[in-house]
């Protein structure tokens, strides 16, 4: 059997959670299993050497950024490789440049296009363990490329798709995936299993476990996911197409800081005036969500949307200077203190009433809802940051998420 | 002109040096000529990282060692190009892998094979100062290679070659070759020039500016090299073929501390006897020098030699397991509290009387020889460590070296 494990950051942060992470791995190799790691840098090493890179440039490079990120991981794969030879197990640490990992040309956000599979499958053919960086890639130019955060477990699903992994476990530091963050929903559960398409909508509602562009590429290439600790041996969570269990309404609930809520109020009224907005705002890579339009005063409208929080100020610059050419409105507002808080279900297709008690449970607890947005398996609403601990306690009541 | 600048540890250590390195390049940029520069690790990394790897596994595979160390200079050639961006100066990092450098196959001590210029010499049509980690390459199984401590002088000198750049600079933390060490002697004086054969002598010697395979290929392939300080303008010392100014009879006094003498002791005189010992040490990779072969009594004869000191106890090791098969002899001795104090200087070749000026200043200061030995611009003496300061400062002054 060929399994595909990911080591985040954490997981490899001092030696001591190395030789943990090498002594599982260990105990799987003797058992006749061949094994492909993936790892992040150590701990908060691509966050130190962002800072070294900044503190000589507030705008580095990101050619040059890239090649200095990927240093992390490199340093990471051969540490584990110099471990399992302390336990006399053959291992060999590989980088993007070796394997090759093609990416795309867009650094710091490259997208991983063809994997080489020959030197892995040989290195395995000879019983060895094979450490890969995550992250990382080369671009056609043979320059050093990075996947973006989280980019490593796109790594991992990549690689187990393009070798026929027979699963791909994803250790991380909780121990599976939660009906909601345990930090906020005391007695919040851990999910068993969970479909690609449920935790897709967690994922990219914060709710932190893997990443978004990871569970794409599983889905498509069909690679079964476990979310695990790599601090203790419990099961962890199996992500794939089909569950088995009983299938519940709800799965989880989420929440997401990591929004802003951009209003324009007063645009004039004429025909393609939103859908100019938004191309204009596309064609400056502003990702826009939740998007609402009202009728306002005197034959105008308002529209709001949500953005990432970090993208705020941009949006708002990015609309005043296309308001100078043809975008006329009477003022833009931003809202930052607010949330998002989603649930997300398979079952939810068939059930029409989910969304409905949702809104009971947080009408029963006073909070306010701003703005709704649903999909298929996903109904997320726009609250008060302040409002967040109570609105998600009371859903995770309501859908009896605790057994 | 091409230009190749070497910078070594200290001289990329942090932000300031970096800054300061990257602010004389840019001058000599403006000024038209086109710039490669060569770097090291910052600092301690590479001891850093070593430190790192033997706290998890005391003997770390070579290869993985490599892997891991190489992640060095990548950290300080894009920290370089990142400094250079915010000058607005284009500049553009690559290492061994993407040049490519080939070398050997032989992890922590490789030897370059070939440059590939296709890379650098396109940046460089493009106007951009090109960044190239030093001291690495990688083997024809693609996996990073280290060329052994100090090469990062040698990527500099064979980079400078095969680009036939016009100059290369190696920059450090002395101002240039002295006479003689100035911790040591006070008023030793800074060489304008000394021949490559000269500063092969002292480099092997342990005058410790320059790597000693940097030198040899410089000499081969003509490079003309220039020594200096990254902390000041001064001019420092320019090493080639044929020095212009009127020829010293001695350029200069090194000292090595690192050496043992090995003395066998009533070795059975038998022919072949000695044959056999240096041609088995020579198997073991030990490297011998300054070899004494004396009559013994009853028939035997006595063997001493030198080597580097860490190498002492493998050699006695290897000269008793090989003593088990054949050789017999009364006794082995390790001295370690001598030193090599040597002259060296073109001028010698045509000058008999050097040598017995350099005897007779240690007998003005009463300093017992223990051992001499000799080549066409150099004698070396063998002398108890605690002599070493006062045979340099009398030898320094014999030869008037102050000037």
């Amino acid at each position: 059997m060929l399994v595909v494990k990911k080591f985040g950051g954490t997981s490899v942060e001092n030696k001591e959670r190395i030789m943990s992470a090498v002594n599982r791995c260990a105990e799987e190799y003797h058992k006749g299993n061949d094994i492909v790691i993936v790892l992040s840098a150590m701990g908060k090493q691509t966050d130190r050497l962002l800072e070294m890179a900044q503190d000589i440039n507030p705008n580095p490079p990101k050619r040059e950024l890239d090649m200095l990120l990927t240093t992390g991981e490199q340093t990471s794969v051969s540490l584990m490789a110099i471990a399992f030879a302390s336990l006399k197990i053959p291992a060999v640490s590989l980088t993007g440049f070796q394997i090759p990992m093609h990416t795309t040309t867009n650094y710091g956000n490259a997208r991983l296009k063809k994997i080489e599979t020959e030197r892995v499958e040989y290195e395995l053919s000879n019983r060895k363990i094979v450490i890969i960086t995550g992250f990382q890639g080369v671009n056609k130019y043979d320059d050093y490329t990075t996947l973006g955060r989280g980019g490593s477990d796109t790594t991992a699903v990549a690689l187990a798709a393009v070798l026929g992994a027979d699963r791909c476990e994803i250790y991380t530091d909780v121990d599976g995936v939660y009906t909601a963050d345990p930090r906020i929903v005391k007695n919040a559960s851990k999910l068993s299993q969970i479909t690609y398409d449920e935790m897709l909508e967690l994922a990219s509602l914060g709710a932190g476990v893997l990443h978004n562009r990871a569970v794409e590429m599983a889905k498509r290439y069909n690679v079964q996911l476990i979310v695990r600790s790599s601090l203790n041996e419990n099961e962890g969570t199996i992500v794939k197409e089909e569950i088995v269990m009983e299938k519940m309404l709800v799965s989880g609930v989420a929440c997401d800081y990591d929004v802003a809520q951009i209003a324009i109020i007063g645009l004039e009224d004429q025909p393609g005036v939103a859908f100019s907005l938004f191309r204009h705002l596309a064609n400056h890579h502003v990702n826009v969500d939740m998007i609402l339009q009202s009728v306002g005063r005197n034959g105008t409208k308002d529209i709001s949307f949500t953005v990432t929080a970090d993208m705020a100020d941009i949006t708002v610059e990015t609309i005043k200077r296309h308001g100078n050419s043809s975008l006329k409105c009477h003022e833009i507002k931003v809202e930052n203190d607010i949330a998002k808080v989603s649930i997300v279900g398979a079952g939810m297709i068939t059930n029409p009433g989910v969304a409905a008690s949702m809104f009971e449970a947080l009408y029963d607890v006073n909070v306010n809802i701003k703005q709704i947005s649903t999909s298929e398996i996903r109904v997320t609403v726009l609250i008060d940051q302040q409002h967040v601990n109570t609105a998600m306690n009371a859903i995770h009541s309501k859908f009896e998420l605790e057994s």
